[in-house]
């Protein structure tokens, strides 16, 4: 591309497969872009498209007209034209919507209606439902039918005349099936019915729980509205369990195509917080000044007891964080964890702490000080692991995201309980005896 | 169950799904188990046990004879009965491996030969697969005669004489081809194959850039020996997606039902690291004794700014992790990734430096020291940056495990760095300026 082979950049892009393209697309410099759209010409299709970075996306889009942009919805399942949509200016999207064709237009307005992350997003309202009261061959001759060969369907659904799904159908079952059978004597009853506003990391759940590879979404009035296909929802598992990691250190969507001054916005909120947070325990060493002036040795000591501390705390809030993500943390067993993480807790404190006392010990050949530094330790140790767990419970009760703001509360707490328990407990015993 | 109600329990319990069955192990603490297990008898069938936490299998199975866990493992495909075998310890493994059917045995025994964690464990060996002569009514014909209705399946493979694959056939198309066609006319000959010790992590990334329904796992010799579908893969992304904030902090696996002593273990090791690195940070603050015991204010102030230069490392960090993760980060962009960091990094520490400054000389009524700490912030936050993205990234590049270590290298530099900077900076300067 950059000595204007055209010609061969196209020959070379051509057979390979849309994601792979949408890479490509990812990995050259921005000002590369345009060009590398011209050359590819007609390979850069609706399916390319589709498998873009939100960011490259819109880098790509903004070069093409409102016309164009609709063309390529049409050829789209209506989740794929609407993860595209959803992303644009208001004026943008009303100017790509009109110049779609009515029925289209009309799918993807409807889910639009539906809020972000939601299951009414998700969906595709392209799927195959027939009546329970059809037989196989029946099926197998309406699927022949009405279905356009380019739309993929794994199941099909049953549905009564209210148009609400009572069972589901593999294909696998067509196959090995007589023709003569009705429907209603193979379909699996037992379903997972997904509502059009549930929310997307939930959808991602319950697909994984129930292994599903689709599933029936259902209005307020359970009526069947369209389908989640496991391939939309594989790329949300990783995105929302991956996230937690960038939640936690306030890195934002951490997207590496995104523009640096928004990535700027998101961290710099965090990091101002963080400053904040730090006044907190710069105060706290404040009050001990005297102490520290008399004995440095405790300027020195103290990041050690905040930092083990914080670390304690960020082990639990991880395993905690996921836990309540992958909804295997409920009510039932919340008891059962906080006792768990106690013991854990205990068990590393008193270890750290005797670490702590034999080097400082050793070190300043002085016991007291070693023994004053190691309850310290183990106290704010302790202090971790009910904060690392507590936390994030707390903020899922009050509906806050545990992942989001777990972090600053936890690190707050094991900084300045650190640095006020070793500087307290060295005051209290008197300085004099520790140097 | 605790009203030893068995009949009610297992009433209650038998309609539900596997995984929730599962689930409800899980939740119950773990000296009820075993009664709950002998409440729903024959519920726990071999459905549940494949959808069992790792930790609660081994104690469910500790109950089970060998003969009676190889009697569950029949009845599963090869895939959730090699999960369940993996774990188990050797002497045990050989007992239920003896106990099973020669030909399962044969194909447990196989998969066990490729390494953990590989495609070689995950796949099942239970497949459809058909030469390319084929017209698809003799397909429908052949699925009809071989396949045992209880697997599912979703593609067919083609394969040529040598048992290589040379396409597939969504089952979908088999439902809308006229009958009389041939197979290698509708076949989609590009397909993603899966080399049998390709790692479980590639795997998964695969499915999810291609959205696979399932895919050929071929041999060396390219020839099809099994094939892993998506449900399988959806456990794993969640999994290896989810446990990156997991060993970022060093929290193990971070699964809530490990033992309180396993968990300890993991941890403690990383606490232990953390303390070490905590010594390096006390040793630099120990040079500057002097300075300290000068001017208190600096043993308040130099710990925001170790901590805020943490926070901003941690962000890129976990930004990189994930990027590398996700195979968005490859050699092409990694340039332009490391100037990108270096321009948040400058825009942040500008901002994070100028609001130091201006709280420092406020509250301090010293402009030097808040010139200073607002140096030392912005150089903290700029090799914060610059560490957040070239540790992992050199840890990759030895093929280390850039989530593993990351945390500790890049908080052991922004920690000294901080320290060092804002101390050394300010002995530099004199102390009698800033006080």
């Amino acid at each position: 591309i950059e000595a204007e082979d055209f010609e061969g950049a196209r020959a070379l892009v051509a057979p390979l497969h849309p994601a792979d393209i949408a890479d490509l697309f990812a990995l050259v410099p921005e000002t590369t872009r345009g060009l590398l759209a011209m050359a590819i010409g007609d390979a850069l299709d609706a399916a390319v498209i589709a498998e873009l970075d939100d960011y490259v996306r819109d880098d790509v889009l903004a070069e093409m007209s409102a016309r164009e942009v609709a063309e390529v919805m049409t050829r789209l399942d209506t989740d794929d034209a609407v993860a595209i949509i959803e992303d644009m200016e208001a004026d943008e999207q009303r100017e790509v919507l009109d110049a779609l064709a009515p029925a289209d237009r009309a799918d993807i307005e409807a889910a639009l209606t539906f809020p972000e992350e939601s299951a009414g997003r998700l969906m595709q309202r392209e799927l195959v439902a027939v009546p329970e009261t059809m037989s196989i061959a029946e099926v197998v001759a309406h699927v022949r039918a009405v279905t356009d060969p380019a739309t993929d369907f794994w199941e099909i659904f049953v549905v009564d005349p209210a148009r609400r799904p009572v069972g589901t159908i593999r294909l696998s079952w067509l196959l090995t099936t007589p023709p003569e059978i009705a429907v209603a004597d193979i379909m699996q009853r037992e379903q997972t019915l997904i509502p059009v506003d549930m929310d997307q990391e939930e959808v991602a759940l319950q697909f994984q729980k129930y292994a599903l590879i689709s599933a029936a979404v259902v209005d307020g009035g359970g009526r069947l509205v369209g389908v989640i296909t496991v391939d939309d929802v594989v790329h949300i598992i990783q995105q929302e369990a991956g996230e937690d990691v960038l939640k936690l250190s306030g890195a934002g969507d951490g997207d590496i195509n995104e523009p640096v001054f928004s990535t700027y916005r998101t961290r710099s909120r965090w990091l101002v917080t963080n400053l904040a947070t730090g006044i907190i325990s710069a105060t706290i060493i404040g009050l001990f000044s005297d102490s520290i002036e008399a004995l440095v040795a405790l300027a020195a000591l103290s990041p050690i007891v905040a930092s083990v501390g914080g670390n304690a705390g960020n082990q639990t809030m991880a395993v905690t964080v996921r836990a309540l993500a992958t909804n295997q943390l409920t009510e039932a067993n919340t008891r059962r964890t906080i006792w768990r993480e106690i013991r854990v807790a205990l068990l590393n404190g008193l270890t750290l702490a005797a670490l702590m006392a034999m080097g400082t010990t050793a070190f300043f050949g002085n016991a007291v000080l070693g023994g004053v530094i190691a309850f310290a330790m183990l106290f704010n140790i302790v202090i971790a692991g009910l904060a690392g767990v507590m936390v994030p419970l707390t903020l899922e009760r009050f509906d806050a995201d545990p992942a989001v703001a777990s972090s600053v509360f936890v690190t707050m707490i094991t900084d300045s309980m650190g640095f006020f328990l070793f500087l307290g407990l060295a005051t209290l015993v008197g300085v004099e005896y520790l140097g």
